[in-house]
């Protein structure tokens, strides 16, 4: 039987400003990215997160990304292949401790925002998050864009790898995404959207946006629960999987 | 055979900002106390310290401070019972992730700044301090004023605590420092200060300012490495111990 | 005819992370404290909060605060009264540079938070406070609550003072507000909470928790816009200074 | 008679983190560059530096940079267009206000590290900076590299510029300044580094690499005072102007 994991990035809130809606989706997903303090979250609220996760029995990932607050992550940053293995390590390293502490274990690492797109394309950085996940603990799972640079060089260190897919997004031939900035980029049907994820995980296929089919492994589904829209789009999403006999994935390895 | 620990506050430089003299003071050391992103260093000074301590084979420690760059964690802050346990997790979490992955082992922990001192009176924050210390690894040593509550709870969780001194600085008859406000706060006369330091030691008695004795637990020694007068008292010192048969403690389990 | 100011704290949002609902609650009030990027606010947010405040013809005031956005200037921090004074002189600085290049004029100041309440007690922190704004421009109106420290030594030093009251709080025989930790601190009624507001406006006079009157200069009213309760208290309170012939003040100058 | 001004960046300190030399190179020079709080220095630096710079009457000028003290300001950051005319607003602002609350004057605006150097060759952001300069205070003088986009801009926008010259640099054909990559970017020889200044500001012409002669616009010369050799540089650089009858400029407006 074919299983799928569904993961949502939380814990983002700093102090007096908050963001998201962590405990209501933490009811719909099977995977929390977890911000690490750099470009959101604090060490109250990664307490708070990881403890909450515990609660709904999610499986907890590093959400590790650019020391870049007032950015939110979202700007790139050239730093070097040695600093960025660093920042991973730091970030990481400080989130195991908040999950030992909670009795619960850190399972994956996903890079947030500048440092997921730039690492999708470039070696070198793939090749230093990689590395910082690998040398940390080479059992945790490294969630990488489906196809990406990142998903190629955690493979080839040997770590498990989660091939991510979204759900909303239209495909290059090339399997990259479709930059947002095209007018083509967002699927805004989502009785469409539904039927590409399902065709993604069984057939392991996606119809590009030039017709032509390619191959992608999808393994976990980012989704969002910053509106009640998105929610409701979880839960149409989770019946399909009902009716398709898809599971939510439980763990990692194989059994 | 006696024995005790030399200890210096090492790691503090942020990015281009520069403090400290970190190689040359680690040649005369045995513990290093490395500053974990809070009140000063960073995620790449960490790695640079982390690896020049195992260089020169002295252990290493967290120092984990307030969140405060500005003040160089020496303001006092009024935080929770529970703030104080989350940002001491998360800082030993990162040094020791740092450790992990330069392949050597975190030994102990040292509070920084305004966050000892205000731990070596307050049993709440002592509390968890102490209680954050020994979740994560009940193994590590606190560092903690000889005599003050932080050592007392540290010791009642069932951890080792080394018990710091000051060779520089008088005490009162109740055992906690003279206040730097006050005129006779620093001993000048480094001949004195290392007679005093090796009465410590031997003895486990110094004078107060009302000249009477009174008991302390001396395992670990501060010293500053800041300017060549620093060092030179540093030598000085461990040309006492070894006239008096005081080695340099190698490791803080029983033999 | 008797005149009062409606202020609210504004611009508050910080890069990705948003606070509040500006452009709703600038069709309310009268004067509008912006965050200068201490506590809140960034420099983006700065110029579109100005630009709004300007649309809607709301006076603009800066809303100093301690450098703390983790913990939003909500904790105390003992700076020596010259860093109260530079970091005065800082953020006012940085947002009169704001309001010039959109073409408008800061009317006000109001500290924000733990600067407010430490300097409503404490004569030395309301002196530097109070000789910033004067030195920077003695035209500037102080908001500080109604008869504290900070309110006496604004008018000493030559400032126009705005006594700030609160609809929704109660006072002691000593004209301190009741703290948020006693249970009676709070009116729930918004008939009692606007009754009362006229009272302090009419005949400058509150009743205390004891039941003696007290004095009491109502120049402004702190309002939240947090939620659609808030905003509807608002409304309400407008309509009753409308029947009470009550102007919302345009200037604080005497015609 | 001809003249130059010599300029240095000052005021970079941040809290306990101590950089430079500021009182020893206010001696020397007729231009001080200060920190602005964002790639370095804080509100009580800024103070301490304004005062010292008056005292030794040096001309005060706002040294901007991108928000990032953990960079030093020297990594690029792609911000839009109008961030950038926002981050210049806020910063000279507030060191503006310092200058006021001193009685002094703020005199001109060199933008710091990445963002001078992106701003000599990208039009866009040597727009945003030249217009927030401008609409500040169309008075304030803009140090730009010689012939750089910055200084182009800043000229058709009607600002005062001073060209901004290296001794210690090589020029390409282009004008501009050899990478620090290139073997042949530094002028070790202090001789011929001086002979080369006192040609650029004599002849408004310097000696590219490959040989030939190129036309520079010399106001202003960047020097540094880190080290005892660097003052000496200067100390060796102002003999030489006074035989060559070149004056230290006092001011940037024509008589």
């Amino acid at each position: 039987m074919t299983a799928i994991d569904l993961n949502s990035d939380l814990g983002e809130s700093f102090g007096a400003f908050k963001i998201g809606n962590d405990e209501e989706v933490l009811k719909y997903i099977s995977s929390a990215n977890i911000a690490c303090g750099y470009h959101g979250g604090d060490h109250n609220v990664m307490f708070e997160t990881v403890r909450l996760a515990k609660k709904y029995s999610v499986q907890i990932g590093a959400h590790p990304g650019f020391p870049d607050l007032a950015g939110f992550g979202r700007r790139e940053m050239k730093l070097t292949p040695r600093e960025i293995y660093h920042l991973m390590v730091y970030q990481i390293g400080a989130l195991e401790a908040v999950c030992k502490t909670n009795g619960t274990n850190l399972v994956h690492v996903k890079p947030h925002g500048a440092l997921y797109n730039m690492a999708a394309k470039n070696r070198e950085m793939a090749d230093s998050i990689a590395q910082a996940v690998f040398e940390l603990n080479p059992q945790l799972v490294l969630f990488a864009l489906a196809g990406s640079e990142l998903a190629s060089v955690g493979q080839e260190k040997g770590l498990v790898v989660a091939g991510e897919v979204f759900a909303d997004r239209t495909y290059q031939p090339d399997g990259t995404l479709t930059s947002r900035q095209e007018p083509n980029a967002i699927i805004h049907d989502s009785e469409y959207a539904i039927t590409r994820v399902i065709r993604m995980i069984k057939e392991e296929k996606v119809e590009a946006v030039d017709g032509t089919d390619i191959t992608i492994q999808a393994d976990t589904i980012c989704v969002h629960g910053d509106d009640p829209q998105a929610l409701e789009f979880v839960t149409k999403l989770k019946q399909a999987f009902q009716q398709e006999n898809i599971e939510i994935r439980k763990s990692w390895r194989p059994e």
